[in-house]
C-alpha cells in the first residue's frame, strides 16, 4: 500500500498508463541481483585491534608472520632426551640418564643437552638443543636427583612437536573478504597480530514508505498499522554487521520520499525501502527516485512473492525497493538486499546457500510463478527436511518467525506434494557460514 | 602448561600424591554438565527499546496484545461491495453498482458501505461496513465517475483479510528463553511493542593461566607463546551475547591465580580460564581455587581433547577452567562453557544440535577414550556430510578455524572410514538456530 492517494488515480486508464512506463519488465531474481551487483563501488577500509574484530570482513588476505609453534616443543610432561642414547632400553635393560641440572624451565629452549643426559621439560616447553624426543613422566624412574631410568626406546622425534607443524611463517591463514569468527580472533592474537585491516561498515538507510505506516512509538489513527519491515530489516543489517540507520515512515507524496532519500542518501552506503513500489496501485516510489534523478535498473521480478521490487542507482549507491507486504518484503530482502549487502560489505560469500530437501507438508495450491515458499529446515536423522511453515499470504508476518530456508518452487508447478525433492536457500546470514559451504 | 614450576614438583611420588587429591575421577561430559547446570543462578531481568533488542534473550512470553492485521483489510487494489450485491454478474450480464463518492480512502474503515453500491479500496486499506468482497481493478469496467460494471460474482469475503488472520489478540507469539533474532524484532514493531522484557548480559570474566602466556600487545621472550585461548574465547562469549571481560594472562603462582580470580568473581557472573588445570603437571589452578574457597565440582571428563577440565563454584557463581591445549579449549568450551553460559544467559535451546552425518574422509588412528574431532559439515544434494578437518593434535589451532561441528566417536573405536554414519554435535551457537531442532 503506497498511502492513500485519491481515488482518481485509481481507475484503469492511469493504471495502464503506469504500465506503459514501466520500461522494465519482469526479469529473474537473479538477474535483478547482477544488475545491482554491477553497481557496487568500493567500499573503504580501516585498521583495527583483534579484539574489536569479531564480525568484521578482512579486506586482506592474512599470512601468518610467524610459525605456530614458535619453537620445537613437548607435547607433554617428561623428559628430554637423546633417542640415540636410549635405543637399546628395554624394562629388563634400563638405561640410566644423568639429569642436566643447569637445564631449567626457565632456560630449556636456549640450553644443550650433552650425550647420555636428560632435562626435565613440560607440555609446550622448547626443546634444548640436542634432544630429540621427550619419554612421558610416567615411564620414567628416578634413581635419586640426578639420575633417571628409562625402559623402552623410542624414535626420535616422538613426542616432538616442530615449529610451524600448526602454522607455518608464510602461510595463507585467512582470506581477503572472509567474516573474522572467534576462532579467526584466537588465530590472530595466536600469530601475534595485534591489529588488522578489514573494510569499513556501511551505513543502510531504511525507510517504510506510506502514510498508513506508524514507528512503534507512535500511536495508530483508524486505517493505520504499526511499520514492521523497517524493524526487522534494520536487525537484519545489524546482524550481517553492518551500520542501519532508521529513517522512519514516509509521507504519502513523490515529493516527501524524493525528499527524505535525498537527504539521507548523502551519509549512507545504501537504501533499503519497503512500501509503495506495487504496480498495481501509483507507484509513488517509482516517481519519487525519478524527480531525484535516480537511474532505475528494474522494477519487478519474475517471483512470488514480492514482484514489485525495484532497484536502483543515484551517486553510485544503490536504492533497493521492496514490497510493503510482510513476508513480501523477508522473502525479497534476503533475494535481492541481503547478497547486495553483504558485497557491499566486501564479502566474498554473498550468496545464499543452496541444497535439496525433503518437504515436510503437501502444499496444495498452485504457483503460477516462481514461488518462495517460507519454510523451516531440520535434519531428521542426517537428511534435510524442509516443512512449508504456517499460511504462505504475501502480507501475513507469522511464516516469517523462525523461518530459516525459501523453497524455490519452479513456474507452473501444479501442487507439492510431502516427501518431495525440493529445492531450498538457506537462510543464514551470506558469508558468517563460508564453512556450510561443499567441500 | 601451568607456568615453569621448580622441578622438585616433577617426580613421579609428587605426580602420585597430587592424583590421590583428585577426589573427582574423570566422569562423562554430560554428568560435568549436569553438575554446571545445577549451580547456575538465575541473572535479573530489564526492560530494552525494541530497536535495540536484538540478540537479546526474552524473559517472559510474548503474548499479542492485538490483531494482526488490526482490522479486516483489503489483500488488493480494487472495489468494495457485497457479495449479495453481484451474485448474478456475468460477462453478458453485468451488475452496476454506485460509485459511494463519501466514502474516500481516509474514512473508508469507519463508512458503511450501503446496498448496490461500490467503494475504491487499496491494499491493505480497512473494509466499509456492509462490504464483504472486494472485486479486482482490473476485474472492474467504470462507466463514468459514478458507477462501475462487475462481470462475475465471487462468494462473500473472498479477497477479504480478516482481523487476526495472521496473529490473533492474546497469542502466544514469542517465547520466554528465545533470542531476539530480526523477525521477532520486526513483529515486536508490529504488534506497537516499543518495549521488551530480557535477561540481564552476563559479564563473564576470561584469564589464560600460565606465565608462558602473552597477551598480544606484548613482546614474546624465549620459550613464551602469545595468548589465543581467551581472545577466541571473549569472542565467542560475545557473539553469543553475552559480556566478555579479558583478565589478562595470570602468573605462575596458585596466589596469584587465587587473587585475581577472587579481584574478578564480584563483578563478573562467571569466570572461563584455560591452562594449568593439566593433572599431569601441578595444577596451579585447582589448588588457587582451593585456596579461594571455591568448591570444586570436577576435574578431569572423560573425552578426549581437554580431558583436564574442571568446574567449580564460588559465591554462586561458576568457574569453568580448560586445558591451555587450543583444539581442546576449543572443544571443551564448546561442550562445557558454551551451555552453561547459554543457560545463565536464559537461552532456552542451550544445547548444541546433535545429528548424524556421512564422513567425508577416514579417521585411521584408534580412539582410546570418547574423541571430540574437529570437523566441517555440509551439504550434499540434501545429505549432510562432515569432513575431518586437518591435524587432530589437541595442541594446534589450525583443525579449528572453520570447524562447524564436532564428530562424537565412541571410546575404543579402532578407526573411522569414509562413508560411515556418525554422531555430530553442530557448533552454531546454542540459541541462535531454536529452528533446526526437529519437528
Amino acid at each position: 500500500m503506497s498511502g492513500f492517494v485519491p481515488f482518481e488515480t485509481l481507475d484503469e486508464n492511469k493504471i495502464s498508463a503506469n504500465q506503459s512506463r514501466n520500461l522494465h519488465q519482469p526479469i529473474p531474481r537473479e538477474a535483478a541481483l547482477d544488475m545491482l551487483f554491477q553497481h557496487i563501488q568500493p567500499i573503504g577500509t580501516e585498521t583495527v585491534s583483534t579484539e574489536s574484530a569479531l564480525g568484521r570482513v578482512l579486506s586482506e588476505d592474512v599470512y601468518a608472520p610467524v610459525n605456530l609453534p614458535p619453537f620445537n616443543r613437548s607435547p607433554l610432561d617428561g623428559y628430554a632426551v637423546r633417542a640415540n642414547d636410549i635405543a637399546g632400553a628395554a624394562p629388563d635393560n634400563p638405561v640410566v640418564l644423568e639429569i642436566n641440572r643447569e637445564i631449567t624451565l626457565e632456560n630449556v629452549g636456549q640450553s644443550k643437552l650433552g650425550k647420555n643426559q636428560a632435562a626435565a621439560i613440560m607440555t609446550g616447553s622448547p626443546f634444548p638443543s640436542g634432544a630429540d624426543v621427550v619419554i612421558k613422566l610416567e615411564d620414567v624412574k628416578k634413581t635419586d636427583n640426578k639420575k633417571i631410568r628409562i625402559f623402552s626406546s623410542l624414535p626420535a622425534f616422538s613426542n616432538y612437536c616442530f615449529a610451524g607443524e600448526d602454522i607455518q611463517k608464510g602461510e595463507l591463514v585467512l582470506d581477503k573478504g572472509s567474516v573474522i569468527d572467534p576462532t579467526s580472533v584466537g588465530i590472530l592474537a595466536g600469530l601475534g597480530l595485534s591489529t588488522v585491516a578489514v573494510y569499513r561498515v556501511p551505513k543502510v538507510v531504511i525507510a517504510g514508505n506510506g502514510s498508513e505506516l506508524v514507528n512503534v512509538h507512535g500511536q495508530l489513527k483508524p486505517g493505520q498499522v504499526f511499520d514492521s519491515n523497517s524493524y526487522s530489516i534494520a536487525a537484519y543489517v545489524q546482524k550481517l554487521g553492518a551500520s542501519p540507520i532508521y529513517a522512519g515512515t514516509t509521507g504519502d507524496s513523490t515529493e516527501m520520499i524524493s525528499r527524505k532519500i535525498s537527504e539521507k542518501i548523502k551519509t549512507a552506503d545504501m537504501v533499503i525501502m519497503t512500501g509503495g513500489v506495487s504496480v498495481g496501485s501509483r507507484d509513488l516510489v517509482k516517481e519519487a527516485l525519478l524527480l531525484l534523478g535516480a537511474k532505475i535498473l528494474f522494477h519487478r521480478i519474475a517471483m512470488r512473492p514480492g514482484s514489485p521490487a525495484l532497484g536502483a542507482v543515484k551517486d553510485g549507491k544503490l536504492i533497493i525497493c521492496l514490497s510493503g507486504n510482510q513476508s513480501a518484503a523477508f522473502v525479497t530482502f534476503h533475494l535481492l538486499a541481503l547478497p547486495v549487502l553483504a558485497k557491499l560489505m566486501g564479502i566474498e560469500a554473498q550468496q545464499l546457500i543452496g541444497t535439496t530437501a525433503v518437504l515436510y507438508n503437501d502444499y496444495p495450491k498452485a504457483s503460477k510463478l516462481r514461488n518462495f515458499l517460507r519454510g523451516r529446515a531440520f535434519f531428521d536423522n542426517g537428511t534435510l527436511k524442509v516443512k512449508i511453515s504456517g499460511k504462505q499470504n504475501p502480507g501475513m508476518i507469522h511464516s516469517t518467525l523462525y523461518c530459516n530456508a525459501l523453497i524455490d518452487v519452479p513456474a507452473k508447478t501444479p501442487y507439492l506434494e510431502a516427501g518431495e525433492q525440493v529445492d531450498i536457500l538457506l537462510l543464514h546470514m551470506p558469508g558468517l557460514h563460508p564453512d556450510w559451504l561443499p567441500g
